[in-house]
Parts: C-alpha cells; sequence; structure tokens
C-alpha cells in the first residue's frame, strides 16, 4: 500500500509556547503545583495553540452514527432501530449531547455514515451512507477496504470543516448500536489481551450477555487474527464506520493543528488506533474521562493518559468530553488571568 | 450550655420532588444509569430545592481568612504575610478564585477574621478582626469562647446574605497560612486517628516539613484530648476562624435549605465538624472534589462523600468547587431538557 493521507506528517507542538506557559505556571499567585492537573492542561494548550493566552471557546462536536453486523448475534441491551432514532433525537435537540452542545455554545454536526435501517433523510443529518451498516464480524470482515477509506475521509471531512469554523477543540462522538462489541474487539488485538478482560456491560447487558458478548468476540478474534498484519486490518476486519470515522478525525487534528478531546470508551479505542497508525498524533489529544466501560481504563493506560472526569459515565454521543470543557476552559482563564506574584505583591518564596 | 443556634433543625429535603426526578431519570433518552453520578446529582437538586426542574445559575462564594497561632511552631512553607496579601489579591481579580468567581457570573465575598499581621482597611473585604489569628495550639485553646461563637455566626451570617441575594448555590472558601495544621488536628480527634495517617504537605512542605508538622500536631491533640467533651471543644482549641466560620456557614446552609458545595480539605474538615454538631446538616451538602491532601480522602470517607472532582487540587480559596460548579449546572441542563423515550419515539425497552 502506498502512504496514505494519514501516514503523513503531524503539526508539531509550539515548543517555545510551551516554555513560556510553564514559566508563567510558576510565576502565578498560587503554591506551585497547586492547581494539579489544570496547569498541564493549561500548558499543553499553549503548546498546541503557539500562544500564551491559550482559549477553548470555539467548541466543534461531530457525531459519527453508523451500525454494527454483529448486533445479529444478540450483543446489544437495545434494537438495533435506536441507532436511526437517536440520530432524529440528536437534532431534534432532546439527547444528551444536544442539551450539552446548546448550553456550551458548540456547533453540533450528526453523521450517519449508514444504519441498518434505513432512513429518511434528516434535516440536519449529513447521510454518507457508507452501507446498511457494517456486516457481522464473526462472519467476515466489518467492511470493505472501500467502505474503511470513506469512513476515515468522513472524519477527516469533518475536520476540515471544524477548521475552517475557526475552531479551537474537536470533539467527536458516536452512536451505533452494538459498538462496545466491536470497539471491544479491536482493543483486545491493539492491547493483546483476551476478550474476557475487556468486555463490559455497554448499554446494559446483564453477566449472561456480557459472557455472551466475550464469547462473540472471542469467536471473531479467532476468525481474523491471521489475517491481521497491520492496525489498518484490524479497524477494517473489527471496527464499525463511527470507530474508523473517529479514527480519522483524530489523525486529521493531528495534521492540521487542532486539539481534540477524546470521550469514552469507543472513542478511546478509535484515539489508540490513530495513534498506531500515526503515532505522532498522541500529541494533539487530550482525555475527556474515565469511563464505565471495564476496557476504557486498560485502553487509556495504553494512551498514556490522564482523563480528567471519573464520573462513571457511559453514554458515548460525546456527552463525556462536552462535559469537561468547561474545565479546559477555566483552566485557561486561571492560566491567563490570574496575577503573578510580582503583580500582586505576594511573597513567593517558601521560608 | 443551652441550645445554640446551630443545634436547631435543618430543612428538610423535598421527597416528592426527589421521587419526580428519579422517575425522569429513567426516562430520558439514554441507558439507565449511563449519566453516572450527575443523574444522582441532579436528583439530589431537586431534592434540594423542591422542584422538578433544578438549577444552579445564582452563585454566591464566601472566602473566610485567618492566621493560625501554631504557624509560630514551623509548619508551613509561606511566610504569614501571605494571608494578608491574598486577601488583597482577592478583592482585586488576581487570584485563583477571583478569576473563576468572575468566569462563573458568582457574586464573591471576602471575609477577613483576622490576619496577624494588621492590615489597612481593603475595599472589598469584610474586617471582622476577631483577633490578631488564633492563638499557638500547642500551648493552649487556639480562641476562646467568645471569638468561636463569633466565628461560626460570621459563616451563618454570610449564608444569610447569600439567601437573601437569591442564590442558589453556596460555597465557601478559605485562606490561612497554616490552616492544614489547623485542620489535620481536628480531623485526628474527629477521627480518632494519630496525625501520621493524615499529615501532608500543605502549600509545600519537603518530608521533614511534612514529619515535624505531625509531631506538632501530636503534642496539640497530647495537650486537648483530656478536656474534650463535646465536638465544639475540637473546634475551640485546634480551629482557626477561617474553619469555624465555615462550620458555622454550612450548618447555616441546612437551616435555612441551600446547597453548599464544598471545597477541599480545610472545608471538609468544617463539613465533618458541622455534621457532627447537627449531623442533619449532611443532607445539604455537596463535595466538590479530592484533593492532595493526604487527609482529605479519609474525611471525606466519613462523610460518605463522592466528590465530582479529582484533578490533585490543592489550592483551598474554594476553588475545585468552583471548578465543579459547571458539572452542577450540566447536570441539571440534562435533566430539564433532555428528551424523555416518549417524546422522542425512540425504544426504550432493552430486547
Amino acid at each position: 500500500m502506498s502512504e496514505q493521507w494519514w501516514q503523513q506528517g503531524c503539526q508539531a507542538l509550539d515548543r517555545p509556547a510551551r516554555n513560556t506557559a510553564e514559566a508563567r505556571q510558576q510565576q502565578l499567585t498560587k503554591p506551585a503545583g497547586s492547581l494539579g492537573q489544570l496547569e498541564q492542561l493549561a500548558i499543553e494548550l499553549a503548546a498546541m495553540q503557539g500562544s500564551q493566552r491559550p482559549q477553548v471557546d470555539r467548541l466543534w462536536i461531530s457525531i459519527f452514527a453508523g451500525d454494527h453486523g454483529v448486533v445479529a448475534e444478540g450483543v446489544s441491551a437495545f434494537p438495533q432501530a435506536v441507532t436511526g432514532q437517536m440520530l432524529r433525537n440528536f437534532v431534534n435537540g432532546g439527547a444528551a449531547i444536544s442539551v450539552l452542545a446548546k448550553q456550551l455554545g458548540a456547533t453540533l454536526e450528526v453523521i450517519d455514515l449508514g444504519t441498518a435501517l434505513l432512513l429518511e433523510p434528516l434535516r440536519g443529518v449529513r447521510h454518507l451512507h457508507l452501507g446498511e451498516g457494517t456486516q457481522n464480524f464473526v462472519q467476515g470482515p466489518a467492511m470493505t477496504a472501500a467502505q474503511l477509506l470513506q469512513a476515515l475521509a468522513a472524519g477527516q471531512a469533518s475536520v476540515q470543516r471544524a477548521c475552517e469554523a475557526g475552531s479551537q477543540l474537536f470533539i467527536g462522538g458516536e452512536m451505533g448500536i452494538g459498538n462496545t462489541t466491536a470497539a471491544t474487539a479491536m482493543a483486545c488485538l491493539l492491547l493483546e489481551c483476551p476478550a474476557q478482560e475487556l468486555v463490559g456491560p455497554g448499554t446494559g447487558l446483564d453477566s449472561a450477555g456480557v459472557a455472551h458478548k466475550a464469547k462473540v468476540i472471542e469467536a471473531a478474534l479467532a476468525l481474523h487474527r491471521p489475517a491481521i498484519s497491520d492496525p489498518i486490518d484490524i479497524l477494517q476486519r473489527l471496527g464499525g464506520f463511527e470507530i474508523a470515522a473517529l479514527s480519522g478525525a483524530y489523525l486529521a487534528c493531528a495534521q492540521r493543528g487542532i486539539t481534540a478531546l477524546v470521550d469514552g470508551f469507543i472513542c478511546s479505542v478509535a484515539a489508540l488506533m490513530a495513534v498506531r497508525l500515526n503515532p505522532a498524533c498522541r500529541d494533539w489529544l487530550l482525555f475527556a474521562h474515565s469511563g464505565a466501560e471495564p476496557g476504557h481504563q486498560r485502553v487509556l493506560k495504553a494512551l498514556q493518559a490522564e482523563p480528567l472526569l471519573d464520573l462513571g459515565l457511559r453514554l458515548g454521543e460525546g456527552s463525556g468530553a462536552a462535559l469537561a470543557v468547561p474545565l479546559l476552559q477555566l483552566a485557561c482563564s486561571l492560566h491567563n488571568d490570574m496575577a503573578t506574584f510580582a503583580e500582586a505583591a505576594v511573597a513567593e518564596r517558601p521560608l
């Protein structure tokens, strides 16, 4: 395979801006380090934005939706029709992410990559229709090479629109009944660990359902493992349209130099995939929260992520990332607006 | 001692409002429980406000400052003059809490209960001057009975002003060089555990400094323990003006029926004291974060608190509580504005 777009270079962080921000944090009127993770957060944002006064005011949220053939194996607590029903709910303002986007003043874009049940065109939804969901990956690859490229490009295109709108933060969200199964299967191969260690209840399986889900995933791993020679094969064979779009989006964020705030388990698996495809993209990823799905912590650890929130969230839709946005904004305000010891005539030195 | 104001009844939570809110959370278009702690948070706010649509828009922050005689024992990394210097910084807008209050649109009130170094009157500061700081509690009680009553009443008066302004949330903050020593000493008696288990670096002691601080606290505990017959004795003998004011404020919040959002270690010790003085006040306390000071987690556990944030904060000033405010606001927005399954025509039942 010749070089693909996602293998091309990522933007470099601005080291002088980082150094200036680090020095400023030491001068602000507080004991050194007393703002904890928010200090590093402001420093990282300064390095990404190449600015002494980072800001996270213009927010972009893209929700990627797609269905999963593996739902035929009985791996989800909810019927597949919910994917389409939630697309309507997103644009009608009733979903969690719709409410959060409105409160935050964020642009919310909704992309339908392919639902199992055909939908009427929905006002406010971009219908790309890569297929009627993915194929059941217990029987074969989830998607074709062409579908994979389209899904990755869909994520890239969203980031392009975000950048053209002058956004300072990109949040990707996902919706797709069955997608914790796909994400868990991917994570098993990316982390080289058995399904039993990563599998969880998703939207609400009971323990028998979780055990069945683990068996379904193990069957899929046994089928596909011999054919995988590159991380991208994992995405094609076990991923989902929305997961591939998220990976594409994170890669594009790094190439364009816009901060991505990663949501929950599925987004984190997509981020891990992105980092395996192009390790330099890691610099542009912030992690919003540690979710309730058991595999999430393992994936975050592999990414050396320090998530901001740990509230037991397991909704998806980008909702956990949206909830973390005020922390980014307040970290910037503190960094930008606090007085220095010299400005405030406060004793700086410990005794 | 006859019944004191803080022993009088607290407001009851609104059980019908709680039940209605619980039922609504089950009907919103998300898997049950998928918003984690934010669901319970919205339910608790509904029960406190007696409202089906809780709101946390009008915010009140009172910062209580006072000095500590025990600083003479060399227990702080910063000179005592910083307490007064930071009072200036609060009203001049340069401190962390000043920046956060401005960003959140909160009313910020600053109360000087008594600094060791006399200050010129500061515009925007309420100077109560209970004394030139507390006495060194290694040698005797930190404050007199009269000072204790004045400090408790100062907290009560702040809550009265907050309520008169129509506030929906009360945040107390503290400033006082040496106050982790006082709070740790109090916590040792309230939790019946040795200083070694609770003591920490405060604003930045090294390990030798922490060990010395533990010895100072143990000496104070040995002096005062025989004289303590009631929790209020702990507050008078080992507390601080600002800590007593915070306890008074939390008690007054519960009596007036306004939600208090508790900040870090020192505020949590003040909250634990308030609960020991009048257990019913616990219903009105929310806990913002789990801070870096080692004793904080123990105090939170004793309070059965589930803090919202865990960012390694150790600044005080109410800053951790301020940082958690957007989570309360967004929890309310989600609760109030999301569509129900019926409204959105989304399949509610698992398969």
